[in-house]
């Protein structure tokens, strides 16, 4: 894949997870798509109920998501994905993600969903999507003792390289378009 | 439409959530659909770090959903519905609903998503499926000072009766087979 990033619209410090809000904000408030992050799933022990003013929750625990992250409907499709970075600089570790969402995404391509990783490279700022379907032979031959890792020069060849724009700030849906709806 | 509850499976004490919880865990495990509810949305204020230990939240507050409560995929297709029950007999209140809630489905149905809501009358365990589109002219009557619930006489004749089963549950996705893809 080329490189699409503009240095000047580079990553100020700003999380992973901050950018794809900003770009689903964007594509909610244009008409685009409508993708939400889900909420921090929490164990909730125990709560309070005070007289006249609202409950409060005294003791809880995150719990993890048994999902992924994010999920939403483009051009009447189903997108779902789940988004990580690494510091690595040529490799992305699989002990980033979790059985359980391996499993999620599983279901959700074979209900014909749209799903795919999205990967940032901290040290370049670069992101790459991933399709599922890319990521789970690397994920199952892990488990099975083999490498722990993707390169990076695979990702680069078999991922796409997301454009980095000021807004959006990562600009996933154009990967879509390209892969989907031949645009 | 037609009454279609079987008494002997009627509600026996469960929520309303607890069986569409069932409901999707029935078409996950069968490869039928991926649909999963949301977590509650916590307000988090704050956080103990102990030693050793995973971090407890000390103060924390329930947040209301900005979206619906459930969604995933079916045969390719966005889903994405809420869930509400009343003890009203002969009309469904729409202060169960709430502005953002509303606004979220409009979006929904804008990006061709399958979007709808089970109401269900506690007193009768009669469960109703409501397309979002019939729900809006209803909502929008109701905030400018309209009637602010739909008759259940309307939702019988706009609305589709939702087999109640042993499993699932709450057979919502033999509606949608119905209205969506012809069968
Ligand atoms: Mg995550
Ligand atoms: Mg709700």
């Amino acid at each position: 894949s080329q490189k699409t990033i503009n240095p000047n619209y580079s990553n100020r410090g700003m999380t992973l997870e901050e950018d794809i809000n900003e770009s689903n904000l964007y594509y909610l408030t244009n008409g685009i798509a409508v993708i939400h992050k889900k909420p921090t799933p929490v164990q909730i022990v125990s709560v309070d109920y005070p007289k006249r003013s609202a409950a409060v929750i005294k003791e809880a625990y995150f719990k993890q998501q048994s999902t992924t992250d994010y999920n939403g409907v483009y051009r009447g499709k189903y997108i779902d994905f789940e988004a990580k970075e690494t510091k690595n600089k040529t490799s992305f570790p699989l002990q980033n993600f979790h059985e359980h969402q391996i499993e999620h995404m599983k279901a959700v391509v074979k209900q014909g969903g749209i799903c795919f990783v999205l990967l940032r490279f901290t040290n370049s700022d670069e992101v790459f999507l991933l399709e599922a379907k890319h990521l789970f032979p690397y994920w199952d031959e892990s488990i099975k003792g083999g490498r722990k890792s993707i390169p990076k020069k695979i990702i680069e060849t078999i991922g796409y390289h997301v454009p980095i724009h000021l807004h959006p700030r990562i600009d996933y849906l154009k990967v879509i378009d390209h892969l989907y709806f031949n645009q």
